[in-house]
């Protein structure tokens, strides 16, 4: 849907969008852009480092990580759209005929189908960022040491879509009767957030340190 | 300079130049889009609770946040191209001519001149960012409860610009030998991180609170 279009706009466009009354897009939409600016910045460390002679010995490794982080900044795009599309159906669903037993039952199973799409969703968010975080933490350690804070802004934007994504899981989660999928959406949830601060903290020190010495 | 303009591309077209080896947009572009892109959900709030009867008591609070954070969106998105040109004023300085004495004393006075630019436009970054989490935390106070995330939202990506703004600062400090310049730089610099983390850290309570109530 072109509604979803979040990739084609200007940035002002898509900045004027996101600041109207508009439901969609919002703050799932934005994590997902935020997160695929980690990522380009991640590529950028990457492609910063190749071809110079210094980092000749990580020459292969900076390449994967360039093509991996342009994959995961291409994927968040996606997910940016889907995201507006999971919350509408959320919407959608709320808004269907509920005067009948019928009517009431088949609401309330669309209801929850859409929450579980609008978890689904920012869940997948939260995973790609993780990823652009391992990416982020392996090219800061060995990427050209004059762009390494493009990495590191790379991973804290990676880590603060990682929340804004978690926000979003939770609100849907907290309305969702499938326990055992809410309790898998949760561990999942807190697992990735440890894993996403734990790396943002050790991204921190080496950037500190690299910095100081 | 058209090779600034970071508004009119399409989102998908910055974050390729962005991912790409060329030396701006860096981090410091990316904190800045970052920064407007957190003022965006703030109005996005603020709008949401705007003609709400529920919320009527906090109408011209609510009017005059949408306005503010529209205004920090359109001011960050200016110093997104203001960062590009400060820190291509810097490699422009460092390379200037070094044969004579007097060239080199030019050069010298001309990279430090650079430099300093170059922290002012991330601390007027920083200074905005601040600003956005000033607005978010009084939305999300007074906002329309049901879109409470995007405020916290909106806090989170001007937190994290703000970081990433802080990280240019630091590089560029580094360099330079004005030592009463870097005092008073570095003594803003620490007193907005501190700033921006105490009110990122009371939004964080206030919609943990309200999610779980």
């Amino acid at each position: 849907m072109s509604d979803h279009d979040f990739k084609s706009p200007s940035v002002e466009a898509f900045l004027e969008r996101l600041g109207s009354d508009a439901p969609t897009p919002g703050g799932g939409t934005a994590a997902a852009v935020t997160g695929a600016m980690g990522a380009a910045l991640v590529a950028m460390l990457a492609n910063l480092t190749i071809g110079r002679k210094k980092y000749a010995d990580h020459e292969e490794l900076m390449t994967a990580i360039a093509e991996e982080a342009e994959i995961e900044r291409s994927r968040l795009l996606e997910l940016a759209a889907d995201d507006a599309a999971a919350y509408e159906a959320v919407g959608a669903a709320f808004k269907m005929p509920k005067d009948s037993d019928e009517e009431k039952a088949a609401r309330t199973q669309a209801i929850q189908s859409a929450l579980k799409g609008a978890c689904d969703v920012p869940l997948a968010v939260m995973e790609r960022c993780l990823e652009v975080i391992g990416l982020a933490k392996t090219s800061v350690q060995h990427g050209n040491k004059n762009a390494i804070s493009d990495g590191a802004a790379g991973a804290e934007f990676a880590r603060s879509a990682l929340r804004v994504a978690g926000y979003n899981v939770k609100i849907n989660l907290a309305m969702i009767k499938d326990e055992e999928y809410a309790k898998q959406a949760r561990t999942r949830m807190d697992e990735m957030e440890y894993m996403g601060a734990n790396a943002a903290t050790w991204i921190d020190s080496r950037v500190n340190e690299a910095w100081s010495s």
